[in-house]
This record gives C-alpha cells, structure tokens and sequence, in this order.
C-alpha cells in the first residue's frame, strides 16, 4: 500500500528537480571515500544552468555540462520540420552552456523515434542536429538511438569555461542594471500562431513579416554564442550574473534572486568553487536568510516590443506582457551588471537594460501608466 | 512526396548509428574554425562504448563521456521495481565508462514521467539513482524532468582516464586469448523467466537459488567498477582490448573485429588519439581491408556455464548457447589479453579464458563434441 497518493503533476516540474537536488544532496558522494582523486576538489553548482565540474579539468577551468530531453509532443510544435526538431535539441542545450559563458567540447546526442519513421525524416533530424552542432562548432561525439513512440532527443552538450569566467544565476547588488540580449515573447507569439490557423491569417494580415519572423523564432531558437563569450570576458574583472530564459523572463527573475540568496546564505568561500557545494542550504543561518533584501524592478517603457507586436497580441486577445514574461523559448539571456558597465558593453553586444535591482523584496513591473505591479512567478512548467 | 518509402525499422539500429556516424564525419568541424582552441587537437573514438575527447582535460588524459537512454516498453520489464528503473539507468552508462577503464566524474539524470505518476514512485526512481551513484562514487550533477506517455530516463556519464590505459575495442594479435569478466546468459534467462509466470514456476521447481539469481541479474544489473581498473591498469604495458556485453556477446565479437579492422586500415599514427578520426574509413586503402585475417574461436567446453542453467534452459526449450550469445544485458566485459598475462591477471580478478584471436577471418564456436560452427552475429538489436 502507498502512504500517499500525490501524483507528479500535483508538485510540478520545478518541485521534483528540487526533491532530486535535495536527494542528491542527502547522500552525496564523500570526497575521501571516492574513486576519482580529484573530486576532493570537488565542487557543482546544481541548480544553474548547467553543472560545473572542477574535475579532470586543468586547474583554470571548469567543465561544464547541460543535458536536455525534447519530446515531441511537449515541444515539437505542429508545423516544425524534422531538421527544426534536430536543430533545437543542440539549441536548448548550447543556450545552457551559452548561459555559463562556456566553450563547447562535444555533444552526445540520444534519440528515440517509432519504428514507422521514414528513413528521411530521420535523416532529416540527424542533419538538424549536425547542421546545428556545426554552426556551434561542437562536434557530435557519441550517443545512442533507441525505439519509442514518439520522437524524444536527449542531448547533452559538454563545455568548458576558465573559472574566472563562469556566469553563475547569482551576484548583483542593488543598482545595478537588469538586462537581456534580445527581443522577447516573439517565439511565445509563434508558438500561438502555429496552435492556430485562425490566428496565423489574422496575424498575417496585420503585419506579415512580424508573423513570419514569430513563427521562425518558435521552430528554430538558435542563441547567439558571442553573447555568452562577451559577457564571460567582461566577468573577470565585473560582477555579472547570467542564465537563459527558456520558461519565461518571470520565472528566471525568481529564479536568478533565490540563486543569489542561496548564494549569500551560504559562507561565500565555502560555494565560491574552492569547495563542495553541499551547505548551499545551511539552514541554520536564519538571520541571513531573514536580512537577505534584494529584488527586481522592471520598467515597461523600458522593454524591448515593436508597437506591431502589441497590436497583433491585442488583435488575437493576448496581453503582451503574458507573451513577454510568461512563455519563453526565445532562449535569449537574462543577465545583471554594474551600472557603469552599460556604455561599454553596448559597444560590443546588443541588449536592453529593462529593469534595475533593489533593495526590496520584489519582483514588480512600473507600468507606463505610472501604475507598479508585482510579476507573478508563473512560467512554463512541465509535470504542472 | 518523398523520394524513398523506407522506415528506420527496415534497417535498424546498428545502420542508423552507421548513418549518424557518417554524417557526422562529412561535416566535421574544422579544427582551425573551431571556437576551442583546444580542438586542435581534438580527437574522438566515436563508435566506441563510449567517447573519449581530449579537450579541456590535462595532457595525461582524456574526458569519457557514455550516454544512454533507457525507455520504460523496452527496457524495463515487468517485476522491475522503481528503485531497479533508477539504478539500471545509471548501470549502463556507468558500464560504458568501466569498458573504457575509465573513473567517475559525473552523472546527469534527464527523466520523463506519465503525468499521473505518483509522488512515491517518482521518489524510488532517484533513489534508484542515486543509490548507483552513491555506489559507484559519481555525483549527481545536473539534469532535467519532463512529462512523457511513459518513463524515459536519460543518463549521461562523465568520466576520466589516463591516456596510456584506455580501454578501447580494438588492438589483439593472434594468439590473444579471448575472455568474459563473468557469467553470461543469466540475465537473458532471468528477462525470459519475467516474461512468463509458467517459466518461472519451472524453473523454480528445478532450482530456486539459480532461478532468483537470473532474475535479480536482469532487474539490477551491477557491473563491476574494479575489472575495468585493473585491465587499464595492466593496459600501460600490454596490448589490451575491451567493451562490454550489452547486446549480446556474439555481437560484441564481430563488434571488436570490426573496430580492429577499421584501426588496422587506418593509419596508425593518424588514429591514435594524437589527430583527428576521421580517416578511420579511408576506403581508398583496400588492399589492407583485403589482407586483413583475424578472427575469434571460442571453445564451449570453456565457457562458464553450469549444468544447472543448461538443464534450466532444455526445461524451457530455450538454446542455452542462444541465451549465452544473443541476448545480453548482463554487463561483464569481453576483452582480450596476451596468453603470457594470464596468470598474472587471474591473481588480481576473475575471469573466463573462453577462446583465442585466430588468423583466418571466421567467428567459430568448437562444440563439445568436436563439431565446429559459425557463430551468426544476430544481436538484440532496437528497431529491427
């Protein structure tokens, strides 16, 4: 008999990756008791984008590493081609090594597919993911197929970053600036427009080649790597924060704030690499915990969208900040810096600085109507 | 319309991973276009148990990585528990990594689950994890959760391995003897017994000690860390070769022939982790293809096999050489050896001498009464 009946989707996504952290944490390797010499300088970072090892790496680097499974019924949308599905199982996975201002190293592709695919279509996936592990110059080195029911890719990307430079999801301080690399809610937009016909002439007819570049952005995210590299360069001598926004930008402010306070509640020395990450939840230190005060403001006037994007969005009775705060896939970043960073970095990146850190505990969006508003957490969630 | 109507079923998994492979070579990245600098001199053994890559790592070893995905209808059967579903995920990869002689370094974990899993279960399943995490000292680093029609578990392994005791396929002179770490064909009875409850009483009536052990060795395989140790350890001054028995040791012996075939034709120089492999299949060089001669005899009065699996075996109309040969799944390694090693390796582990490298081309059994026959390469293969 079960003790309990509470089923996955009662808890959600989010929620079993922090039961599995937790578990991971309760029974975690001893450093003296293990076989590789190395990991008693052991150390990850679970929890941010990827996993950081400071194993079998030479003493400047960390090895970085990202797996993700794509699954066709959950994210291959009605009109994506088989070289679209190839090319976004390398996509998501080099948007979290894009995201720790990593080098890739390899791939290792896992695919799954129904004994009655055509032979093409497959072949067709397998150019998506060569066509894209080649504009990311990251050789595919190993991997595995498999039978399923339906198309599920699970890639993972290997990479390498100098200590110096890995992007963590904390470390900002109040005034400095919050920013992401690009536009955003187009692919949430695109995702809409390929759900429905309807919707797609309607859009089509008020501005065609916004629709059209909506629709491309859902069936081919490709995150631009400069991106990282410029914001890793810049990390040796600045405080900066970085992670991708693949569940929507709401969910990744929480996200990069509960990250910092992790961060600040644990001794500093102890997480900051030179030591086992373990004691990121030392609960014991509750006045920290308590006295931790930083937040986020964003500013509407501030954000990235065409006035054509408010217009198709109000035309098929979306909001525009739903689309723009609550969806993802855009997989571009979301990243902090010191206020005197911004005129330098603007020479060598594109981004928009759209909100600022406080000293409150918030998370809220000052309207253009002068109106503030708290931004709910809610973002894309498997298993919810 | 497309031009071919053939299904990925009508060729298999072994021609897809062919396929992969080729593509992956005909676009290559170039080393000099590479953003690591490091991919100078990056090199891979793609089509080995697992991928060695000598970026990022210090120049006495290589970084291994192995993954597999393991999907609910085919590779757990029924009876096995949830905890067996976590711990196999990791087995299997982890078995890749021992092949290679390599050590842990880490372990990321992608898992999908039916919507209406239970909590509980969902809990066993990452305790399964990392319980052979924890038994074979790889912390769990990263991964992902997703929703699926039913479980998927992705595993990646990561690992390490000193460049002069690499494992690799390939590398046996005639006169090598051909060895097994273990028992073989217990897990293939142990899947039959799972998959009748009319064979399992039988066999149960006949001997229940042999019975469990089947069964147990098909719902947790356990394959052992130390036997990949002490054969790369001995690799530094022997020629030594090894991969592990997942579909079947028949098809693992045409696996390694194939691979030595491939390295013979190669050039040496260019193939040994010093450059780059792509030239593995340099099909211009054919008279080597023609004078290559090496095959494997295996002797049946050799094979660790008791009297008690036979009789199991002819209870149940099964072919004790067919469970012994084309099955799998039990784990233990194939490898060779020089005969002058023999003794000195039986001190450190144990171990079968089943048969020797040959100098014709022919992949033989002897039979006990003397008989000779071709051992056909059929293997559990997916999607065929």
């Amino acid at each position: 008999m079960k003790s309990s009946s509470i089923k996955v989707s009662d808890i959600g996504e989010k929620e079993l990756i922090e039961r599995i952290i937790k578990k991971t944490r309760s029974c975690f390797i001893d450093a003296e008791n293990s076989h590789n010499a190395g990991l008693n300088s052991y150390s990850t970072a679970i929890g941010d984008d990827a996993a950081l090892t400071d194993v079998i790496i030479d003493e400047n680097s960390y090895l970085v590493s990202s797996s993700d499974m794509l699954i066709q019924s959950s994210h291959f949308p009605d009109g994506m081609s088989y070289y679209q599905m190839g090319f976004k199982s390398v996509a998501v996975n080099i948007s979290d090594l894009i995201a720790m201002g990593a080098e890739p190293v390899g791939f290792l592709l896992n695919i799954a597919v129904p004994k009655d695919l055509l032979l093409d279509d497959f072949d067709e996936i397998i150019c998506g993911v060569v066509g894209a592990c080649d504009y990311y110059k990251m050789p595919l080195i190993g991997g595995d197929t498999n039978e399923a029911g339906e198309i599920i890719i699970s890639g993972t990307a290997m990479g390498k970053v100098e200590k110096d430079m890995a992007l963590m999801k904390y470390g900002f301080e109040a005034g400095d600036l919050v920013c992401i690399s690009g536009e955003l809610g187009l692919a949430a937009l695109g995702f809409e427009l390929l759900s429905s016909e309807e919707s797609y002439e309607m859009a089509s007819k008020l501005n065609q080649s916004l629709t059209d570049l909506a629709v491309f952005k859902a069936l081919k995210p490709t995150p631009d790597y400069d991106n990282g590299r410029i914001l890793a360069d810049f990390k040796k001598d600045h405080i900066i924060s970085a992670t991708d926004i693949t569940d929507g930008l709401a969910s990744e402010l929480y996200e990069i704030l509960n990250a910092d306070r992790k961060y600040q509640i644990s001794n500093h020395a102890n997480y900051e690499m030179s030591n086992n990450g373990r004691n990121l939840e030392n609960d014991g230190d509750c006045n920290l915990e308590n006295s931790y005060s930083k937040g986020i403001r964003i500013h509407e006037d501030k954000l990235p969208v065409e006035d054509e994007f408010k217009e198709i969005s109000n035309a098929l009775n979306l909001d525009y900040l739903d689309l723009f705060f609550h969806v993802g896939e855009d997989f571009e970043l979301l990243f902090t810096i010191p206020k005197s960073l911004e005129d330098t970095l603007k020479e060598k990146m594109d981004f928009h600085a759209i909100g600022e850190i406080v000293e409150e505990n918030t998370v809220e969006i000052v309207l253009s109507n002068g109106e503030t508003r708290e931004i709910s957490s809610r973002g894309y969630e498997h298993l919810a």
